[in-house]
């Protein structure tokens, strides 16, 4: 698609890492401690091979410099991360408690931040050794840490759009009728591949009746003429993620089908022509849920409305009731509502959307409307 | 290989779940939290498609049927788990507290065991919603949940470790020199996926001074003539794990490289020798590390000697001083020493080995001696 945007440098993790830490301290909390998974990769570029009970840790306090206490067998892997000149390591072996070599880090009364995704073998490990401390979520404390995208990482989303695009360009052309849903979820995965993502997280094939449960992945349903299909598909590509939703129809629709299909459209293009700066998060969900609710299928929308999207292809903000979140421009997030017909069809689509100053920015560009295939 | 197993059924659901729910009352819980991952699939045959921030939880409590606590949107295949019919299903809907949902069946004041890999998130969710629980994780509580196999599980992870050993006698023919490790890698990859493997976990091939980082996976690095190469190989057959590795060499080795895997094997037969029923995990331990440190090579041994293995490729029990655990018929784990000589090469050995009352008896057949390879 384009050339490979230039690697981020250890300079751009040391300011990730000082604007965790001063985002914690103005939040009242001693530290952050985080755990492998997406904090850690966007604030160090470290993704060990596995996530295993042996514990790494990347310990941002105020005053102190970053810490990444890892396993010793996982210290030359996390030598060799981008990062890895911006912190310092320290490693513990097989035998020891590394809650206690952890525990000098940390101010033994603070209350710390900790990764959501943070093993609760780990967090208990923390309770027991320190008892005066205490923890909050990251995605409590501090939601958005890495909600607000900079150009860097805007330009590799909407790489990763376009490669989503492209993808769904191809897929109109293949065999949809007597072929199994997994069949052409890994036609998907090929083209997500081909248009230069480096992984695939989901292929949803949502066939018929199977459209109309949300998180069906494929099955090996045989795809009928006159089916509605629900194709939901993303990964990562540069370290960033895609994620979109359209849904085709095998042959000719019926009435229903049609209707359905475009009061989806209808209420997709109300949750994007909702967001802008100062929209709440609450309000995207409801500017697409009153679309549907007017229509009379408010009951068939059975998930919010989208969900934050970076180095992960699910994280904060989320576009849901009761989430006042301000937006601001550099927020990245899926519009994705969708009516499940249960037994009978579902149609769901997503475009990734980006706030600027003048507006929502859609990150895919394919056409809404209900394309036909064969 | 083998024909397949004949499935879990519901019944065999049911009797693990009361055997866990029974084996933490004996130990003073008040019940059993258990998140997405292996000690889910154990005690219900259900792995969500994604662990994602929503909470799904198996509720285990004594006094009580078991209760999956599910996001809406999962429901539907939650339902269609093997184990489904063994448990009550608990929806909740987004914009629902998940914890709030599930309070109801906690005691107030009891004490939970919680799977390890629970997120730390929905711990914190629960410890804040219920001021007065406490919490242990399961390893620390119920550390021998899993690890006393049955004849069913045995013959899974039997089947595994033949599929493995009929891989590593495949993966001897192939062309190392001049072939990069990934390139290997992908070949052992096939060749377990060939033998029946339904899942790749790891591919290690660690040539040269790669092979003196025990978690070094598969790199760019060209495969020399005269290279000791570490393999180190497994996965998931039919739901059980393999684990196996051999250390091959390009070529003649040096009389050195072939003291080192000399030690190496002995020290593995000796572990593996000392497996026997009332022998305590660290003997095993103590056993493969005496002989390293009598040849002189104790420092560059930088791990455990094992890890259990069933449903997941890393459980305990671990093989490691200061583990005092009995072993019990049953049981199965590595038996795995190494020696790492930093930027020059390293050496590992690792078979399956289940307790009998007989004694060890491993499940991986291969031959230990060091392999010529081209």
């Amino acid at each position: 698609m384009s050339s490979a945007p230039a690697p981020f440098t250890a300079d751009d993790y040391r300011a990730r890492m000082e604007r965790a830490a001063a985002t914690a301290a103005e939040a009242g909390l001693a530290g952050v401690l985080v755990a492998p998974g997406p904090d850690l990769v966007w604030l160090t570029g470290y993704q060990p091979t596995a996530t295993t009970e042996r514990l790494t840790l990347l310990v941002l306090a105020a005053g102190q410099d970053p810490v990444l206490v890892v396993p010793t067998l996982e210290a030359p892997d996390a030598a060799r991360a981008a990062g890895a000149s911006a912190l310092t390591l320290r490693d513990w072996t097989d035998g020891k408690d590394p809650y206690a070599v952890t525990a000098p880090l940390l101010d033994v009364s603070g209350r710390f931040g900790v990764s959501d995704n943070a093993w609760a073998m780990h967090l208990l490990g923390f309770q027991q050794t320190l008892p005066d401390t205490s923890y909050v979520s990251l995605t409590q404390a501090l939601p958005m840490l890495r909600a607000v995208k900079d150009d860097a990482e805007l330009e590799r989303l909407a790489a990763a759009g376009a490669a989503a695009d492209a993808a769904y360009e191809e897929i109109q052309k293949v065999s949809f009728a007597g072929r199994r849903e997994t069949d052409v979820a890994a036609d998907l995965a090929d083209l997500l591949l081909r248009f230069g993502h480096s992984q695939v997280d989901f292929t949803v094939v949502g066939s018929g009746p199977n459209g109309a449960n949300p998180h069906h992945e494929a099955g090996d349903r045989v795809i009928e003429r006159g089916d509605m299909v629900v194709l939901d598909f993303g990964g990562l590509l540069h370290g960033y993620g895609s994620d979109t939703s359209r849904t085709v129809h095998v042959g000719e629709p019926t009435a229903e089908e049609q209707r359905v299909h475009d009061v989806v459209r209808e209420a997709q293009a109300a949750g994007c022509a909702a967001v802008r700066p100062g929209a709440a998060c609450q309000d995207i969900d409801r500017a697409a849920r009153d679309v549907i609710t007017e229509f009379g299928y408010g009951e068939y929308f059975i998930h919010r409305t989208g969900h934050g999207i970076g180095v992960t292809t699910h994280e904060p903000p989320y576009m849901i009731e009761g989430e006042e979140q301000p937006l601001v421009p550099g927020m990245c997030f899926s519009v994705e509502p969708g009516i499940y017909l249960p037994g009978r069809f579902g149609v769901r689509i997503e475009d990734i959307v980006t706030v600027t100053e003048e507006g929502g920015r859609r990150l895919n560009a394919t056409a809404r409307e209900m394309a036909i295939v064969d």
